[in-house]
């Protein structure tokens, strides 16, 4: 991280996860200037259901910065209906992973562009234009990148563990197969290059089952590794919890103290400073022992208004991080 | 055609494309006895679209028997949706074939199991099962025998032809792309060999859109022709008009006079049989010159009980043929 005199202006990168980490996204999205912010997602969640090309944590980003969300859920589309589920649960399908009628637009769009050789970052990429957003999102990878939960119950595909199960099984491990060939699409990695780069940040995703699969994969890592700015984290934990999604429990059963400690030791290496929430004051020594400046603030993210103030938090701690 | 004393117990097999044909196809459902109708279905329109597995005629004829049908097109479900259509129009996909979200299910589950290797036979069946009708609804053939439309705009897929360009460019001739190797499936061979048939019937479809694909195919054609039971067809045009799509206007563009002695010399060597409307009492004679019966009736099938009373008298001159 070079000590180099900074403006408030230039590009920010941000690697997410889905819900919590889209929330974050729209925070940057609406405090930085069009065309600013470059978020990285997970694609370890990605699989192909009912014969379709599903990415989730895209998904749950494209909705979130087009306003499209479903606020009750964090993910899929506001006024969502039914109708393609009832009727496949009368022609014996599947259904244990529910698809909306408008949410299907973007799976079936995919699927035929990803059939006709397009790749993830363009479909991505041209949805975004679609929808008017004006952040860029790129997937880790235009390979695929399936997460595979070893659990109590077996070797399990993500959204069978995630969905089907739950998140109930006890998990022992992760693998992210094919991380070790995958390669960034050229637009992530432009991002991570730029000499204008303000900030590289992690958002308050779940470590082990959002932020690895990326990690996992050798060029985004040596990107966060080497980077010559300020590199954030928010920290997924709060008083001991998850904000929300299975973190919590996949620490424990990974044998992992649930407090930011681990968050920080996690990360260490890749991040300058962890973002804490007010409730996790007590730990910031904990994490500043481990080298990685630690600061609190409100992390919980309840409207546009906290998603806004989060997002400045971050970019004004980075800040003073290029500053200091 | 055997001169074998009959009752009128026994079963039937239909040729059926799909509007038309599906009024009939439900009139014979509701008046003969569970199972004993089986219905061959027209699969020159099947095509895919967004890398589903379309079957148009299919799905009408499952639509209509299931009562699920939408009154007021004929074609597609009844009170359904279009979410899925304006979500892809905004993510810039093709919107001129449409696709309601109820709908969607039957396509996105047959291509899913196509794409796995089971047979449209075997797919049709088993949507017949789940949506509980009793007769049998069949494929001409479980491979691909794509219709061609040879226009004056140059040689067209069908919904090209058909649904993108309304029908509009001349027709010059038609082509049935792979008919010559396609075997239809078993249970639709099993049927027409029946020793129990009743009486094999051409639905009031259209001849050279709708039941040629079917007749192209060698075993189909030559299962009519060899039949030693009654074969009536119910002719598609009243008055010189078709009742529903181009009927009309692709005879006059194949060069035939659009009258009832066209219909049957189309079909001379493969029905007994034309059932006329009664505004077309006076073509009877010209029809019977050709050496096939003709009788007229209502053909035009406004309700349930008009569907109903056609197949009834379709039935019952079958039955007189058979004694004759």
């Amino acid at each position: 991280m070079a000590a180099v005199k900074d403006t408030p202006a230039g590009n920010v990168v941000l690697l997410s996860g889905g819900i919590g980490g889209a929330k974050l996204a729209l925070g940057l999205d609406r405090s930085l200037s069009a065309g600013a912010l470059t978020v990285i997602a997970n694609i370890g969640d990605d699989f192909r259901h009912l014969g379709l090309a599903i990415s989730p944590d895209i998904d749950t980003l494209v909705y979130t910065l087009a306003d499209l969300v479903n606020p009750d859920t964090g993910w899929g589309r506001r006024d969502e209906t039914w109708h393609f589920m009832a009727e496949l649960a009368r022609l014996g399908g599947e259904t244990w992973f529910r698809l909306g009628d408008r949410d299907l637009a973007m799976h079936v769009e995919r699927t035929r562009r990803l059939d006709a050789g397009e790749t993830l970052a363009t479909v991505t990429r041209e949805t975004c234009q679609h929808l008017g957003i004006g952040s860029r999102i790129v997937p880790a990878s235009d390979s695929r990148v399936p997460t595979r939960v070893v659990t109590e119950a077996g070797v399990l595909a993500f959204q069978d563990y995630f969905v089907r199960r739950r998140a109930g099984p006890v998990v022992s491990a992760l693998r992210f197969v094919g991380a070790d060939e995958a390669r960034p699409p050229a637009t992530a990695m432009a991002a991570l290059g730029d000499p204008g780069l303000r900030a590289l940040l992690i958002a308050p995703s779940n470590p082990w089952l959002s932020i690895d699969p990326m990690l996992a994969i050798p060029d985004l890592r040596a990107a966060l590794e080497r980077a010559r700015v300020p590199r954030v984290a928010v920290s997924p934990i709060v008083g001991g919890q998850a904000i929300k999604g299975p973190t919590a429990k996949l620490m424990a059963e990974l044998g992992l103290p649930v407090n930011q400690a681990s968050i920080a030791r996690h990360y260490r290496g890749l991040i300058d400073g962890l973002i804490l929430d007010h409730a996790d004051a007590g730990e910031a020594a904990a994490v500043e022992a481990l080298g990685i400046r630690a600061v609190t603030t409100a992390t919980v993210m309840h409207g546009l208004e906290d998603r806004v103030a989060l997002a400045r938090f971050v970019l004004d701690f980075a800040d003073t991080l290029r500053r200091g």
